[in-house]
């Protein structure tokens, strides 16, 4: 522990673009993926939407969370086809034109040596908001942008995770959240009274608690999270007293960040 | 096809209120069966939103997407800890009282038959929004609710799937969305001229292209979606076409509905 306040906390929120998700037919990889690796440089994922590939939808969500957190990251939509509409519709919630970016055009001719697999479609791939910068694909060369707090990446995850390990490094976290997991073969419902009594006492300290039944037995893992390891370790020994005394055995999932 | 006009869509959008999700902690599972199941009562899912256990943002979400959907399904927050704050939230949203429903309560004393078990803790998940009425729980029989078009279920996927089977039938969907997936190993950069002159001519079917990269050859499965089977069975016979001329071996992954 340090006398310097808590970092303020860098807010983050995922907006997932693509029909195939809501119809069910694709389940979504990207979600857990990123707000785990937000967690690690710092920024804190609030939200999460999936919406589809319809230009109104997108303008109004985008606008909606730009304003609202530090950082806004959405998946799907940049490929060649005609249902690919993210890089227009984001230049319309920016209020921008859409442009041949000279760089991306130059990526794609050198990735399809052959003018004649450089078509209209995959060209249309170098469109992007006026203003935007580019974000590297190492995959398969059509890049993602970011313009103003909004990062545009692949959906297909990975190129998404390409995408991400490439602006990790550019972004700005604040505090780190830890986290401890203690678990007991305890009904949560038992735990619940002492629970409550707990996160009074350390209203730093994010509880939650989530029950689970294994084998015909219930239990709960109760996760703690905070940025001060020293007050996580406090509440953590002050839980596993509690299972004691209501007859279990607190056993530690882990100890690590996340 | 018959000369009756279209049935107008019925939307629905998923709200999954938990902590656990945004950390990156448990991965969501509701999200996909959710969306299969409502597509299969004719419901079109439209939008999902992933928010924290955090009363302020409940409301506005839920008084946000009550308005502009037919019907919302929650999932998360309903258990007996001090972080299961739904139910209190959603009767914020509708401006109502937090009130102990008889019925609910009655169905918890009968589960803990030793009165000592049926502590505060697990009584306060009988507490509902004025009005609303119960979702059965046949697995923990802590039930969930309905008021207005907002359903909120459980968040673990065994109970909330047991809810939602009890809900299925009361239902009133409309019309059905089919879908045939075809797929060609082709990249989908090469059909992309074809497939948006496709979907030019059939504007009542959704054409989305979703590309893969299986053993080093790159290939595109696309799907079609739409309520009529027979205008779906005739952009199926033209997209094949368009495989074919392009050089690829179109097939068939499956022609049941999703």
């Amino acid at each position: 522990m340090t006398d310097a306040p808590p970092p303020k906390p860098v807010t983050a929120c995922i907006v997932v673009i693509g029909n195939e998700i809501l119809s069910g037919r694709t389940k979504d990889a990207n979600l857990a993926w990123l707000a785990m690796q937000l967690n690690e440089v710092g920024v804190q994922l609030r939200e999460a939407r999936v919406i589809p590939d319809d230009t109104a939808v997108i303008v109004r969500t985008i606008n909606e969370v730009r304003a609202a957190f530090d950082y806004v990251f959405t998946t799907g939509g940049i490929g060649p086809t005609h249902d690919d509409i993210t890089a227009d519709a984001i230049a319309k919630a920016f209020g921008v034109r859409l442009i041949q970016h000279p760089e991306a055009a130059r990526r794609l001719r050198t990735h399809y040596a052959n003018p004649a697999d450089l078509n209209a479609a995959r060209l249309r791939m170098a469109n992007l908001p006026e203003g935007a910068t580019l974000i590297d694909n190492p995959v398969s060369k059509a890049p993602g942008f970011k313009i103003g707090n909004v990062h545009v990446m692949a959906g297909v995850p990975l190129i998404m995770q390409a995408m991400f390990d490439g602006l990790r490094a550019g972004l700005k976290g604040g505090a780190r959240v830890l986290s401890r997991t203690v678990s007991a073969k305890l009904p949560e419902g038992k735990m619940a009274a002492g629970l409550t009594e707990l996160q009074a006492r350390y209203p730093d300290i994010q509880i939650g608690s989530y029950p689970y039944f294994r084998g015909g037995q219930s239990g709960a893992a109760i996760v703690l999270r905070g940025t001060d390891a020293a007050r996580l370790a406090a509440a953590a020994e002050e839980l596993k007293a509690l299972m004691r005394a209501l007859g279990g055995e607190p056993t530690e999932d882990d100890e690590s960040s996340g």
